[in-house]
């Protein structure tokens, strides 16, 4: 009997293990047209929280006592749809369980690019993903910028930090602790902040004396804020997460927010499947510079379907060093 | 004897009287290149809250014991520089004074344009010229979009809603009370909001049920707050002002910040002076517009030197419709 986990209530601030609930699943009936996949690896991703909440977003609210969903990767153990063979390996959105059917339009053969499927969850799928378009394009960000990432031991700002290096750029990464700072700084970043440590803005000066190009915001909140108070002439801000607010009852008041005026500060919000139209050409880039070396991933890996709220909750605890996965 | 206010000592949040003198200057030799100017028309504007302050910005700080400085339209009264005689109007920065003289290189010719030398100092000055290059090129808007304006009655505002409509857009505007409300309507906004009346997060969804995929911001707090609550996908704001934070002590928490991202928001901040360059193209159209009759002015005018702090004061508790001028 499948399983997978259902949303059991909605969380006021901070999840835990009693909003999610394992439960038998039925599967839809194997018709023509349809694939059954088991799953080997999910996605738990920041972005999720949001759809824990009953508000409109740009993915609708998980549903109340129904299956959650998200990224995963699965292996076809039986087919009846054409092109699809049992043994295959395919990316599809039915994660938080272990085993679908599914229509062949749901699922996504993966590109060979000579590396664990897995990958297609991390550097090569929604997380490196973000982090290309985002710094790139949202942010614009070229040869020579001063960039500013948070969360840069996370899976997004760990593929920034590496990205921006391999572009030619100059990389401040701010991350929770002597073991995640040192985590960044091996990735290449010219300078790396313990936000913990001490008051933004003070590292962020001592760190960038020049000021910063590019902000990759992943956080929000006090790192958006340090980020205004030392933004550059004509600084340009990819808005990509803000993981500061997802469980916050109050937001953090801005200080600097009119420095937008005066540095003639850019702020631009994003979502990676926006540029799914794009992929081609991440692929192309991104598989490069994983086959150089110039990216790597590290993954922080949950064993066991039961785990998987763990795994989520730890997101926004700080557990994770790079793209937390969970291996059913 | 020619007199200027001085700023005596820096405001602590909101301005007082006695943060001005006006005390007797000496004034320049009036050598090879200079020029005698008679003020005729002074200039008081939200910016100059930011020059009372000790900080960095686009434009230094005030002095303490300095005279101030700001836009002014004189009347020559004497020259030793070529192209200048007697009579001619001109704009510069020697504000807040009565009497200058000053290098040739400080003074512009006001253009032929068939409008009062005053409008140098509204539409088509430093605040027509804000509302024209923020709403077009800043905020990028185009015809067909739903713009949102807040302090719409003031100078920059009501450029903005005529410039909008002559650009066949819908325009809902915000002001504080009935009057200024009427104000904004009779310049063609399609809707109003008084933003004293209820929150505007509610005011602001009933005048536009679609969304917003503009809003020019002179305001900041409360009203950055509605619009982001109500962008459209991809809409762009023009962050021209936030006259809410000058004089504030806590910045107000924006509760939808988050919309930056689900939206794909983009803020963009811009300074007046960085269109110098193109001002030609600014004439062109403006004069334009205000020769048809699509751009009117209506200013609030303070008369004598004396009153002039009492003018600037007045821009933060909002006692001016349209642009705040004194008359010398």
């Amino acid at each position: 009997m499948a399983r997978a986990w259902h949303l059991k209530s909605r969380p006021k601030g901070m999840p835990t293990s009693d909003n999610f609930q394992l439960k038998p699943v039925d599967l839809l009936p194997l018709d023509y047209g349809m694939v059954r996949v088991a799953n080997r690896w999910l996605s738990v991703d920041p972005y999720m929280r949001g759809r824990m909440n009953d508000v409109k977003s740009y993915v609708p609210p998980f549903a109340i006592d129904a299956p959650m969903e998200g990224g995963a990767i699965g292996e076809v153990v039986e087919s009846k749809a054409d092109g699809f063979s049992p043994g295959d390996r395919v990316l599809h959105m039915a994660g938080w369980r272990d085993e679908a059917v599914l229509p062949a339009a749901a699922l996504n053969p993966l590109p060979n690019l000579g590396v664990e499927p897995q990958a297609f969850l991390g550097n090569l799928g929604l997380t490196g993903g973000t982090a290309y378009f985002g710094l790139l394009d949202a942010a614009q960000a070229k040869e020579g910028d001063i960039v500013f990432v948070s969360a840069a031991a996370g899976a997004v700002g760990s593929a920034v930090v590496q990205i921006a290096k391999a572009n030619g750029m100059t990389v401040i990464g701010s991350a929770g602790g002597a073991e995640k700072c040192d985590f960044v700084r091996s990735l290449g970043a010219d300078e790396v902040i313990d936000y913990r440590a001490r008051p933004l803005v003070k590292s962020l000066a001592a760190a960038a004396p020049k000021g910063i190009d590019v902000y990759f915001d992943n956080v929000g909140g006090d790192h958006l804020d340090a980020a205004l108070a030392h933004a550059r002439n004509n600084a340009r801000f990819a808005i990509c997460g803000m993981i500061d607010g997802y469980n916050a009852a109050e937001p953090t008041p801005l200080r600097y927010i009119m420095r937008i005026i005066a540095a003639r500060v850019r702020l631009q919000g994003f979502i990676y499947t926006d540029y799914l139209p794009r992929l081609g050409e991440f692929y192309g880039d991104m598989g490069g510079w994983i086959a150089s070396g110039q990216v790597k991933s590290r993954d922080t890996i949950v064993e066991g379907l039961e785990r998987m709220p763990e795994a989520f909750l730890g997101l926004f605890s700080g557990a994770n060093t790079g793209k937390m996965l969970v291996k059913v």
